[in-house]
């Protein structure tokens, strides 16, 4: 018999059905009685200041049922507003400007109406008097001591630092000292958006009881809920966020978008439920976006490949506001060293405000630009000592049982295995060094998180993840979680983990899942923690259910509970399937003789492996539960003359601890290279004096399924042990490896590096022609 | 300081700023995409044989995506399906007809089309061949032999006889043979409808992964799940039974309409969502209404008035269809006797088929007849013995701690104190008999029941009603329960409860109610169940949420948990008031201790006072927990020229137990007086050969606020030890005393007795001719 009966197996994903029939309801497809339509003015200026602002004629066109402003909006900025101690720079931005506007695309005024060309029309009719101010576009001009200033009180220091972090550990300058090479070099990466295909969405209904409900196109509901309620200044507790199936958030919708407040205020004023949909333009450039990044990196390593110092400065282009810019300034420097142990470390990442469009998270925060830098370097040094890539990727990297200088616990690691078996899949050993002019491989590592361990908002909240299971008389049970599924199938996870847990097929496992007013509270979709968080409590919850089950079925068994086991949706003394009571019966069972419903509570809080703080000074942080490991190789083909790269292959083994769905791993693998691919070759968010020039789908260029190369997903099981069943991340740790990969095989086959992306024909050919030019 | 803070106060309804705001969305007012609408072909014929439907036509016609007839329908019968051990003939009825239609407005077909007209036209493309059979109307002829027999299979014995309960206690011949007088005489009530401002209304949305939801207008949701999940054949938990706010039930929601799973299969078959809302006509005709009944009634008293032997007999006309009609049979008969103790009692009650449209179940469910008969006859006996109506009823009345014969256990009884402030309130001792011709004072008692305790659905079901709390950091509390307010205010009532037990104001409480997918089982809204039976659930579960709540204040406090009280938001040691916790730093203290969400969980399941079987011999039943009781006077003005008899007040003294609310304690008696002088004088749906004459409100006459007559209620605390803080049912019970008291103020204005309801003016008229001509 296999050891388990639901888990570890290729199912099809709950909601396949919904989703290929068009039976799931998005919420730009859901109607309520009387709704408006909301539409957003804009500033058609980088920075400038609002004088004045005219509304009345708006508000007398026929249909405009509602118009706010700044004026409108509670003083309390909105962010992220639960962090114990954050300081007051952490939020940065009201719903709608209330002084200043600080990007082209910043909120002035809404509107609801009765159709959304009336409401369009509106906008055209509110008068703007506006001064305008001197902008910057440029985060190291940001920087620089007389530029504009973005923000007047919010910066952390003078000037335009919206956040800085400088750590060390280990003796820097005796690892250089001790070092037998030392590389140096300079990244750049560009701005990327999110691009979710379903854009920013919402319907706010307030009612006249002071209670809101908001459907919401969300990643965070429980943190939505927070931002609306101190926007609307109502309590928390008044305000229900719902979150309908998500069309993609891609860490966009881990942000408390001004769009849920603006619309909540205008139903507020309105009286009538207002729906919002971001246009693609919006969508593309009112929303935050990937860092981009100035990169100089330096590392120390003796002959044999061993590192003995990193040193690194990163700046990045924050735009006009924080979103979740001071975990990424973070996350850069600390993801940068995994999956390699290191002694001696120094950090500097400093985060500019300027005029342009905001960043913020995106699915590989902060991996993605740390690893494409590590990565480059490691091959950099490789060739200059001669060593072979693998070998010295598996030198020094990380194993099972250390504790990294920052007190990283690694409590599972896949990372030699994933090694192993990338480069075999590819045929490295016949490839690598060995192929025609043109033609190279390539091979980048992977480490990430599994969710944020950090408590931020503990001191609010129960836990960070919780889970409440109730039985029903036809063996079914429903699972209320608050975990967010936004298409990445988390909800499947969820319904695999409970089912295997209660011995019963997943057909009986219903989900109910992200309502503020129903659900128990989950922090919601990023950092890769769904799987951990709510997948532990799922497990916790349906252990708790089991228990009851159990104890039911052995008295009517006339057995001890510890001797039955639950599998198939039969409980049986073990070894002995043939004689047992159903799960159903169990539970009308137990109906019968409590006669009270039975119901069952999970929750999962992580370890705290060091103290509950981040330390900004040593790098020291109680990051996650586990560290998700995994190796990309690649097998490319430049076209010398177009500059033109194919790739022909992609191996990506990657190390989610344990595969609950196999299927849904691969999925992720998959999207994750798809992504990747997009900001290695074709993805670039351009914004020339503030303006985005990339306004639509036509100019930002997404991969499309014709794009995909073939992709061998290979899935290393290092069975962590604080993950469900031993599982890990693995919806963003494999967006990391895909474009160093490229570069080093582009070097393999070429002889030319890439170190700034995206990877254009144009700087192929210029890469060429420089080197031929040497 | 008062003994309690947010119960037995006058708080408005936490639902009347919706309604008189127009924000509450009633199921007619939901849209979802691409949904359909619904009609229904119903038959023309009071009984016909289906030959062949031909739907070839309709489902030709453009926008119809829909269209289904009987053979679509399972082969199970719908009907109250969880009884243990309910004879088949409980279930008599098929959602669309598959061989016989047994009334006009029997189901037929039914049709999803894009709007209702395409709908309609497309009900008229539908040939249907009858083969018209031979039809009968009147239930004393159906009852004799060669009558036309309406259900082939059905019937309990051969004929017409759709159920009979025939029960007797004591000894009957000898009650009669010690009694110095005998009184026998007959009465007849007329088919009265439940006239639910809103319709009997659904939307019904089957997804392609064999998921079906339901917004129902409806009292019973959970009962309603099952009868869709037979009728389409899935498993219950597929079904998901939402609740949305309803415009009054009175008992015909609490039926399990066929509405609701042709809904389903509409859109199961369309793949689309399906509304259908029932036309005025259809709510008039094609639901269940209150029984006519024909009775014969004997009573035998002593010289004092101490009755000594009732023997009644009724026959019920009860259309095609069963309903709830073996209950209404078996309530006609076991709520007859009480508010009065009684030795010897014999019962027969019939049940007839007709192919008339059905009867069931409604608000006053089977006290209405009853006590019109017997209060009658109690005014009929004083006058014999020249005894004063008041001292007989108070002589024979039940008294607290008194179990009858039939084993009701009085457990609390405001019999004789709602006599007195009744009577004190019109100024009885002023009036009766005393008034000038014409005008005159009458009085009738009441009893009924809080629900009902029987544990039908309980092998099936956990408990009777089901609720969870849980506790949110801003000091909220949210509720879920699964009973269903239809109008009446429970969900008000649970919020004071909780709040009361949970020492907050009721602003911290939010109430989810009534979605089968989301709350804990509750049967629903009937019997006048919800405040016993929800209520104490809630209390239960608040219980248990306080007791927390308190041990964890008693740690903060350096306190015992058993010396703490909660009060108005506060925690703190007995007596002292300004040292303690606030019940919201509670919340977070435990959260922040336990790291784990705070739940509660109650229920309820009413005493096993006697077996938990229907004695069908003896009368004896496990009815309900409480009983309520009462006494109506009312002052008449008769206008002997034209027969009409105005009201000139009314004084309702109603023994709730405890009012938890006061102005909902009123709301219900004003309602239910309401609803009976409708009975009394103008509601009389009128039925022709099969064919209704009453199809609109036109012709159906509903009393409106013009016809209010002053009205004022007297609330009696008996304070019941079953109740929740001593409350017992104000919501039907309330509705049986009215009838009867106008019939004695009349006999009292202008000495003719009125036996048949409605009282026309004709038929005052006539009585009082009939008296001249004596």
């Amino acid at each position: 018999m296999e050891k388990y009966s639901v888990i570890g197996k290729r199912l099809p994903r709950l909601d396949s059905i919904g989703k290929v029939t068009g039976d799931t309801k998005y919420t730009d497809d859901m109607l309520l009685p009387g709704m408006l339509y909301g539409k957003i003015l804009r500033s058609p200026y980088s920075h400038a200041r609002i004088i004045k602002i005219d509304t009345a004629k708006a508000e007398r066109l026929p249909g405009v049922r509602a118009v706010i402003t700044g004026k409108d909006i509670s003083d309390i900025p909105h962010g992220l507003l639960r962090i114990k101690g954050a300081p007051p720079f952490f939020r940065d931005k009201y719903a709608i400007a209330k002084e200043k506007v600080r990007y082209i695309g910043d909120e002035v005024a809404a509107v609801a109406a009765i159709d959304e060309d009336i409401a369009m029309d509106a906008l055209d009719l509110i008068e703007v008097e506006y001064e305008v101010l001197p902008a910057v576009f440029d985060p190291i001009e940001a920087l620089k001591p007389g530029a504009p200033k973005v923000h007047d009180k919010y910066a952390e220091t003078e000037g335009n630092l919206s956040t800085s972090t400088n750590f060390s550990f280990g003796d820097i300058e005796k690892g250089f000292a001790e070092s037998d090479l030392v590389l140096e070099d300079h990244f750049e990466m560009q701005f990327v958006c999110h691009t979710p295909l379903e854009p920013h969405s919402v319907i706010a209904d307030f009612s006249h009881s002071g209670d809101v409900t908001l459907w919401l196109s969300t990643q965070v509901p429980f943190l939505d809920q927070v931002v609306v309620a101190e926007t609307l200044e109502v309590p928390v507790s008044r305000v229900r966020v719902i979150k309908p199936p998500v069309g993609g958030g891609f860490g966009g919708k881990a942000d408390t978008h001004s769009l849920f407040p603006i619309a909540a205020l205008l139903s507020k004023k309105s009286g009538k439920p207002v729906k919002i949909i971001h246009t693609r333009e919006e969508e593309l450039v009112c929303t935050s976006r990937r860092h981009p990044v100035i990169v100089d990196h330096k590392t120390g390593v003796k002959k044999d490949g061993k590192i003995m110092a990193v040193e690194s400065k990163f700046i990045t282009d924050g735009g006009a506001y924080m979103s979740y810019g001071w975990a990424s300034i973070y996350l850069h420097g600390i993801l940068q060293f995994g999956p390699y142990y290191l002694d001696n470390y120094k950090y500097d990442g400093f985060r500019a405000y300027t005029n342009n469009p905001y960043s913020g998270a995106q699915r590989g925060h902060g991996g993605i630009q740390a690893r494409f830098v590590v990565e480059s370097m490691m091959d950099m040094i490789a060739e200059k000592l001669n060593l072979d890539p693998l070998e010295i990727r598996k030198k020094n990297g990380l194993k099972r049982g250390v504790i990294t200088k920052n007190k990283f616990n690694i409590r599972s690691c896949g990372h030699v295995e994933s090694i192993d078996k990338s480069t075999e899949e590819i045929g490295w050993k016949d490839k690598w060094k060995k192929l025609p002019d043109g033609k190279g491989v390539g091979i980048a590592c992977n480490f990430y998180c599994s969710g944020g361990a950090l408590s931020f908002f503990i001191d609010d909240y129960p836990s960070h993840s919780g889970v409440n299971i109730s039985a029903e008389e036809d063996g079914a049970f429903t699972v209320f979680t608050g975990s967010s599924d936004v298409g990445q199938g988390s909800e499947t996870t969820c319904a695999q983990i409970a089912a295997e847990t209660l011995g019963v097929g997943i057909d009986k496992i219903k989900i109910v899942a992200a309502d503020t007013g129903i659900t128990p509270v989950d922090f919601g979709t990023y950092s890769s923690r769904v799987t951990m968080f709510a997948g532990n409590a799922t497990k916790n919850a349906a252990i708790q259910m089991k228990q009851k089950l159990l104890e039911t079925a052995a008295e009517a068994l006339e057995a001890h509970a510890g001797d039955l086991e639950a599998r198939e949706g039969k409980i049986y003394v073990k070894g002995s399937p043939d004689k047992g009571i159903t799960v159903t019966d169990t539970i009308k069972t137990y109906f019968r003789v409590k006669k009270e419903p039975l119901t069952a509570h999970g929750h999962y809080n992580p370890p705290s492996d060091i103290a509950d703080v981040v330390r900004f000074d040593t790098g020291e942080v109680n990051l996650t539960p586990a560290f998700s490991f995994g190796a990309y190789t690649t097998e490319v083909d430049v076209d010398k003359e177009t500059g033109v790269v194919k790739i022909l292959k992609i191996a990506a083994a990657h190390d989610c601890g344990f595969a609950i769905n196999p299927m849904a791993v691969e999925g992720q693998i998959e999207g994750c290279v798809s992504m990747s691919l997009g900001q290695a070759f074709t993805e670039d968010f351009r914004v020339e004096q503030g303006c985005s020039m990339t306004n639509s789908l036509l100019d930002y260029k997404l991969p499309t399924a014709a794009d995909m190369p073939p992709v061998k997903s290979i899935i290393v099981e290092s069975i962590d042990t604080e993950g469900p069943f031993g599982a890990k991340e693995s919806s963003e740790g494999p967006t990391t490896p895909t474009m160093p990969a490229i570069a080093n095989a582009i070097y393999d086959a070429i002889g030319v590096r890439i170190k700034t992306m995206p990877i254009t024909p144009e700087k192929v050919l210029r890469a060429l022609e420089k080197k031929g030019g040497k």
